[in-house]
């Protein structure tokens, strides 16, 4: 497995692959990779013979008072989980070459990106759209995977795909979890043990959610102060930065809970902001 | 010469050339073509072995006030014209399929769109950013040509193409004009007898700063002023919308005009406005 720094050193390496008819796959990641990533990467080898991970702390999709600085790098014990997972090259580019001093052009997907995170964290899917874009035309992949852990962020990057014509198969690939249910997530690692053992009722939350969806009770509005309830008894360490029940594919808020619908949240705790989701 | 109106047909006979090594060209047009576009054709013609022309009157570089209902399409004598010009394929798609009704992905291009035709045709850019990067991923051409004409639009496809990391080479070729000076543009049509001997006062402006730049009248102010008065002599027909004096790469106003100085005009006549340009 190779290490690319440089975007011509990527282009050749991959072409090489193309030219012998291998499918080309990409994980896109921001690296300090967990179990989530390396089921990603597994996912992509199952379809492409060749499997490209990125890694790319994005400083696009981090706001101002955010945590691009403190975001863990640690691109030698990436490199070694890439390896055992799979992946056949790892592309870790530098900011001043992604964007160089005059770089100037965004995209920005319109409505889906309105709502949830969104709504919280301006630009920061402008960011995710505009790097995904980037990337695509770096790699030229047959096949690229996102995890269904960042649910906005896969239904954001679906709709730029589609709308710009990407040639390029989309791939969402399942939450993986800590065995007490916490998703697996990078920042997972800025919670305190006292906070580490409250996370967990995100998943509780949305479980929750589900089993009163089940049972008959669909109602948005009661679900989410049922929700609420549970978030503040059981994590109150953590603040609920939203709790949304959308449509999976369009995010607009929805009544009831019916097929394909997205119930997603958002609690941050003292230095972390964690989200989970289920479709229901 | 196939015309072809939907993308996957369009995939499928690009990809039988690019499998044979053809080198893809592609021309982007909204049709109602003349010589100007034909000389790109031919341009394109000359590095790339298989030419796609592209005749899609883009809705979404129309502001709500332009002549977009009215803008000429003819297609099948379009198609002659590419044939002669030794275009191989012509794509021209349906609106519906480039833009289907939950379209929601724009491309910006900030600081260059927002002097000359950018401010007085606010979205036209993104429209123009956004179609050519959707043209860019259905041909995936190796090279693609664009006039000198549109010499703001050009400089915004440079930056866009270069910025989103797009694998295509980028050629301008130079305006084509009528004997008397005027540049051809489809807008020319539009033009009553009276105004159309009026509108090579565009070209007389342009050259006029260049004779004034040439013999050390280099500052910027100065040279509007003359052009104005030029203009308001030789077109009074037409309202001036700009004279800009910009540096031809950041397109940001300049104060003197020194190597690579681009400068611009737009005349608004009855019922078209006429833009031109020179670089000194």
């Amino acid at each position: 497995m190779k290490i690319v720094k440089t975007i011509p050193r990527l282009r050749q390496l991959v072409a090489a692959q193309r030219i012998k008819g291998r499918g080309i796959g990409l994980v896109p990641t921001m690296g300090a990779l967990h179990q989530g990533h390396l089921s990603l990467i597994r996912l992509a080898k199952r379809t492409s013979e060749f499997v490209v991970v990125s890694i790319f702390v994005n400083p696009a999709q981090f706001g101002p008072k955010e945590d691009l600085k403190k975001y863990p790098r640690e691109l030698q014990r990436d490199a070694a989980l890439c390896s055992t997972a799979g992946a056949d090259l790892i592309f870790a580019p530098r900011v001043q070459d992604v964007y160089p001093d005059d770089y100037r052009t965004y995209v920005t997907v319109e409505r889906l990106t309105d709502g949830l995170c969104g709504a919280s964290r301006p630009g920061h899917f402008r960011g995710v759209a505009t790097v995904v874009s980037k990337l695509f035309n770096m790699v030229r992949p047959d096949v690229a995977v996102f995890g269904q852990k960042d649910a906005q962020q896969a239904a954001v990057i679906r709709q730029m795909a589609r709308d710009l014509d990407f040639p390029v198969k989309f791939v969402v690939g399942p939450i993986v979890r800590e065995k007490d249910g916490l998703a697996m997530s990078s920042r997972n690692a800025y919670l305190t043990p006292a906070e580490r053992a409250q996370a967990p009722a995100l998943y509780h939350a949305l479980n929750l959610a589900k089993w009163l969806a089940r049972s008959g009770r669909r109602e948005a509005g009661m679900v989410k102060r049922e929700m609420t309830k549970m978030l503040a008894r059981e994590a109150p360490l953590g603040e609920v930065d939203y709790i949304g029940i959308v449509d999976n594919r369009t995010l607009e808020p929805v009544k009831k809970i019916t097929g394909d619908t997205l119930v997603a949240l958002a609690v941050r705790f003292s230095s972390a902001r964690l989200i989970d989701n289920i479709i229901i």
